[in-house]
């Protein structure tokens, strides 16, 4: 079983979205397991204060190293990596997810308020990750986001057929465009080649409009991939 | 009020996390709203069919054109964009959030399976927004993000003292590292600079410190910004 241990402030969030659907079912159906620990239950004090105002000033409060520090020991990570949900971190890539889902699971820090003091993360070892160039209210939405982005790769939680899709982004391209029923719509007509028959054109077609979406919409990937014949080859294959 | 249309196969998925702590808050005290429409009641026949196979072939089942307009029409957008989360769209940057959260809110068509047809994400002109490079199982998650993301930013969600934060951010730079009390924990100090009560000298530090970040962890980042000599100056004054 894969597991995910969630350290927040609200850990009635979780699994949240992730209680349904696929994901859902391989909860239910013991392929991976949800558990929560309450940042609060290791807070200091009458209060349970978990947080502290920063030293050197600013706004915000920073969550304590001693209380973070109970709390992952409380979650006895065993071989499990520690990951810290910041956007100071390393961004998420499907690399990165297939790494993690192939692992034994993960605990996964989520901060609220300002940030976390950086002892605790240097100490634990933490590897801090970035799901995008945005600020969130906490950690936790990015947590939804990374779990459900590895439970979909644990093995039996996607039928056979869906699980070819992720190939393409391992490419470095993005995906080609989709047509289905009705071939005529609103005066829009689905592109010729996908009726014809021709396996090896629609195969051309297809990784040429996934060059050219690269190519426009995200310059950056295209350069890194341009310097990867290799990767272009493998995207011909998958597609 | 800000609203939020989601368009989805899973409406139990909403309001899912955004239900509780600040974003919570401000759905009960009506700063925003999250209506969700089951493309499912836009189906065909009587199987409510919503996808079928694709054109030219290949795995995976896609969303039908008719079937998605119909559900689009029903979400009255007025003059709310239309977005839809895909991993081949614009990447979310804190820039679009700001835009999104100062209009008057946003229609979100999660997809499933495949992908959609791509007649109608053109006839609707929807913007096409990725939330990172990695696969979901869905566009819910992402579409989780991206609220949270917009909903924090409302008036009155977040208290004037957090929303300094995210300036970090649009000056192109990753945060500083935070430190809070103990000042000494388990042999670990805090910077010392920190302590000294020189606000000057913690603002050059703390400038510095985002400054080496970015460049060791982000280089993508850090080139955009060393191009933008005024993000290095704003960032300054932020910190």
């Amino acid at each position: 079983m894969w597991r995910a241990t969630l350290l927040t402030l609200f850990p009635a969030m979780f699994p949240g979205s992730l209680g349904q659907s696929l994901a859902g079912r391989a909860l239910a159906n013991g392929v991976w397991s949800c558990e929560t620990l309450d940042l609060r239950d290791f807070g200091l004090g009458r209060h349970r204060q978990v947080d502290d105002t920063p030293f050197g000033g600013g706004a915000g409060m920073v969550m304590r190293p001693d209380v973070v520090d109970a709390a992952c020991e409380a979650a006895a990570p065993g071989g499990r990596p520690l990951i810290f949900l910041t956007p100071r971190g390393k961004p998420l890539t499907q690399a990165l997810v297939r790494d993690l889902a192939a692992g034994p699971g993960a605990v996964l820090l989520c901060g609220r308020y300002e940030g976390v003091d950086q002892r605790v993360i240097e100490a634990r070892e933490m590897i801090e990750v970035s799901v995008g160039d945005y600020v969130l209210s906490g950690g936790e939405p990015a947590a939804l986001v990374l779990l459900d982005a590895c439970v979909r790769l644990l093995p039996g939680v996607m039928g056979a057929v869906e699980s070819g899709e992720e190939e393409s982004f391992s490419a470095g391209l993005l995906e080609y465009p989709h047509y289905t029923r009705p071939a005529e719509w609103e005066g829009r007509d689905v592109p010729p080649v996908l009726l014809s028959g021709h396996h090896a054109e629609v195969a051309a077609w297809r990784l040429e409009e996934s060059r050219r979406a690269t190519r426009e919409r995200r310059p950056d990937l295209w350069n890194r991939c341009a310097s990867h014949g290799g990767a272009l080859a493998a995207a011909a294959g998958t597609h």
